[in-house]
């Protein structure tokens, strides 16, 4: 393997300065059209690459972004992923995926190395711990720095000044509940994929204000909550499902909790509807499979990738307005996994 | 948002010369302990950055990679990145995720910006269209620049030289049909998910090499072909599966492909394993949740991104050995979707 060619060699080859070697390529003047041409002739035939170092030292564009993602297990960051490229690509910008496995010392570590890497913007999913623990101090210290940050899918609630594209997880999880009581259900249960989590917080939220609003039924023993990995969720759920005192529907907050509701009533030998209602949370092809269809709560994924990477550029192309928050509308998608009890 | 810090910014704070500062940051000597630790408290009070631009000039590490994926909505590029990230992170090394949509035009501009940008290697699935185009010139390009490249899923059959992390996709597929043929089954069809890639080249072999070795019975119309994206094989499984003389048992290629056969036999009524038994390829959660929970063919897909990884990180740290060639073997997962029709 050959070791890269400099200014310097095409320089030497030529018997001519370097620096002119360097005006011809940059395109700048002092160089005769025809000393030019067999510059550029040369440089192409010796493989020469401008270097994106040299050259953002004087541009500072890298036309690079870091996006900060959770859990790269989730298929939700596909379709997130799927958005932001869609956007990032016809303008010639491309981004580092760095996941942070709900972990915020590795969080604090990429957000350094994107610094340290001279990254023009991030798209951030930050974590906030269940004690309440979060990294944004150093988020503040990037704005400061001049790098725009946009938070899509989880804010970080003291945190104000930026930008944010996440769904309107509240509404969402309170029209399910809704939803569910239109089909009869009175008792209902949750299960919370993560405590702490904005996302959590805000659809458990949600479900309080559901059960307070519709009079529904529910119990301690009926809101699971996850850690992550998920396992002690499955557990906690099979034992529920095994209990004479089951909810008739049980709400799920994300799709590797919908797969671990499934797994756990697959266990238990409970039929899915006739024995338990399934609301789903997210959406991929799968939920159609199943056996039954699932019933579930559709976010806007590629939307949010879109709409928070739009801004973005938004802010590197230096525009100075107000941050924006936006909040996007879920959509109940009706399969067959939810029972109607009654007819209103 | 301010500005970004200089050396400059802190010498002139100072009253001092910027190279005293740029001393005092590197750690080199030629600096009194008592000015060191003033310049460097000012650093971090200023918020100052090292710039990797900066420091790449000099040391040419941008301590990054790229990653070439084929598609970004295949769930199989999360295990790839999960495997690779866990080879990355503890070595301080990020990835640019670059996906081509099955594109040979999208695969060389994002080559040529990788190049740009002065990564220090490529992990590359890299296309070959049905009509046997490819990027191998700009691949062999390159690495002539000193650019380590390692292939993993795919290869490009004339491009010799580069390290490779591929399944034995021959092997896998005749593992398969053996073990229908175990199963009773003597009409076998496949779903080819697209022509051309070294993958289903390669599935598509083992295919016809378990159809001769064992009195397969076949047809023309029981091989579909896919395109990008799927939906035409969608309606050719439909007339197939509507069709009198259909297989007793299909085989998939790939995770997008086994979805398809899924939604055609659901559209056409028919009962998996009763009506048609289906062998699927590659392995998501989602398969074990099935109804019935799908027979398949997994790949060790996060070994091959730890792997490929593994290799390439060796070659940047300077490893001149021979290229290696590595095939790893598939793994027959046994579910419910293939009927026994009789004992062998």
């Amino acid at each position: 393997m050959g070791k890269k060619v400099t200014i310097s060699d095409i320089a030497r080859r030529l018997d001519i300065s370097p620096s002119t070697v360097s005006r011809a390529l940059s395109g700048k003047p002092g160089v005769s059209d025809e000393l030019r041409k067999k510059i550029l002739s040369l440089a192409e035939k010796m493989d020469y690459i401008p270097n994106v170092a040299a050259k953002s030292l004087k541009t500072q564009k890298t036309k690079t972004i870091g996006l900060i993602i959770s859990d790269i297990r989730n298929p939700f960051f596909l379709d997130v992923m799927h958005g932001v490229e869609s956007v990032l690509f016809p303008r010639g910008y491309k981004f580092i995926v760095c996941s942070i496995n709900e972990n915020l010392e590795r969080e604090a570590v990429y957000l350094n190395w994107l610094m340290e890497h001279g990254v023009e913007g991030i798209l951030a999913s930050p974590l906030t711990t269940v004690s309440g623990k979060h990294n944004g101090r150093l988020y503040k210290k990037i704005a400061r720095l001049g790098i725009p940050v946009v938070f899509y899918d989880r804010l970080i609630q003291s945190v104000e000044n930026f930008d944010s594209v996440v769904l309107d997880n509240e509404t969402a999880i309170a029209d399910g509940a809704f939803y569910l009581t239109r089909k009869g259900h009175k008792k209902i249960g949750i299960c919370l994929a993560r405590r702490g989590l904005y996302t959590i917080e805000e659809r458990y939220k949600g479900f309080k204000k559901a059960v307070e609003l519709l009079r529904i039924e529910t119990k301690p023993e009926w809101i699971i909550e996850g850690k992550h990995p998920l396992d002690n969720s499955f557990e906690k759920l099979r034992k529920l499902f095994n209990s004479e005192e089951r909810p008739t529907a049980i709400i799920s907050t994300n799709h590797p909790m919908t797969r671990t509701i499934l797994k756990a009533a697959r266990a238990c030998g409970l039929k899915i509807p006739e024995d338990i209602s399934v609301l789903g949370f997210d959406d991929l092809i799968e939920n159609e499979l199943m056996s039954p269809p699932i019933t579930t709560i559709r976010q806007p994924v590629m939307e949010i990738g879109r709409i928070a990477t739009t801004l973005l550029l938004g802010r590197i192309d230096g525009e100075k307005g107000k941050p924006s928050s936006i909040k996007l509308k879920a959509e109940l998608i009706e399969r067959e996994s939810v029972k109607t009890l009654m007819l209103p």
